[in-house]
């Protein structure tokens, strides 16, 4: 076997082991999400601009669609199904004509803050699949080769979301996002 | 805030993260995916179900279903449509006859081998994200906080499909999986 052939080789083996683990890690996680969600008849597409919302005040549709790794249409057609329930507002910025921003309502607050306090992680796979590491380390995992992987693929302004907003909702971290 | 608030923000906040770096996984995996196997008029579950077959020969529909973390009726119904191509044969086994069994044919084993061949990392997003780490540690990742928490959650004979199996279908170890 000569070494351009080990090398696809080994591409291959790696493009099959992190396609396995990821497909496995979605899965779970889209099924986690939608028993947690059901009470309150949203589906996780909807869910993800209200948590995106709720983090970045005002975000526009294509911050939606960035940090929830959707289409800007996905984003979009969600985002109205939302408003037509009352749950978030469409507005135009006076010195930004081109983009659509949301904003959630008060309805869309408080039923988001709800689902938080649903969150049960007695019923999450990926907590009971976790918690061995947790009481291992002491801490949740860092998974710090999937997040340098992920960081290299959709950039730092990506992982700002994952690694510098709590859901405390704190301003100050949003400031820093929003004028980047 | 006491114990009991901090440690739900707690899960909250890795909830947030994993389900964050999840999703960027997999969707750059599943457009990286349906590029590679553009030109072969598949799908990825029909991709998937012949890369499975390819490696456990004679596999029943719910292996395919297990280790390609999808519905038995989606394993059936892709399963279906690639005989129908005439590339996978059904069949029942004299000692086991609940079972529907699964086999690549002569075109769709050629078929999953030149789409081996077309596998290019240079058009692979994953593979860019990961080839620093790659260039860093002489090696691909192992990831191994993440294949933990999938072991936890899907079972050490889930793994198998990830650890032992090489591309070049080898034998020895198809037989091992298969005794379990």
């Amino acid at each position: 076997m000569n070494d351009h052939v080990s090398s696809i080789n080994e591409y291959l083996l790696f493009c099959k082991r992190i396609t396995q683990l990821s497909k496995a890690l979605w899965k779970t996680i889209e099924k986690d999400w939608q028993q947690w969600i059901k009470p309150f008849d949203l589906n996780i597409n909807e869910h993800h601009i209200l948590w995106i919302s709720y983090h970045l005040k005002g975000a526009s549709i294509s911050d939606v669609a960035k940090f929830g790794v959707m289409h800007v249409s996905t984003a979009f057609n969600f985002s109205k199904k939302l408003e037509e329930r009352g749950l978030l507002e469409f507005s135009k910025k006076e010195n930004d004509k081109r983009n659509t921003y949301i904003q959630l309502t008060d309805k869309g607050k408080d039923i988001f803050e709800q689902s938080l306090k649903a969150f049960n992680p007695e019923n999450s796979s990926i907590m009971h699949g976790t918690m061995p590491l947790h009481d291992l380390y002491g801490k949740f995992p860092d998974l710090i080769e999937l997040t340098t992987m992920i960081r290299n693929i959709y950039g730092t302004d990506f992982m700002s979301i994952i690694d510098n907003v709590s859901i405390d909702n704190n301003d100050e971290k949003h400031d820093a996002i929003e004028q980047k």
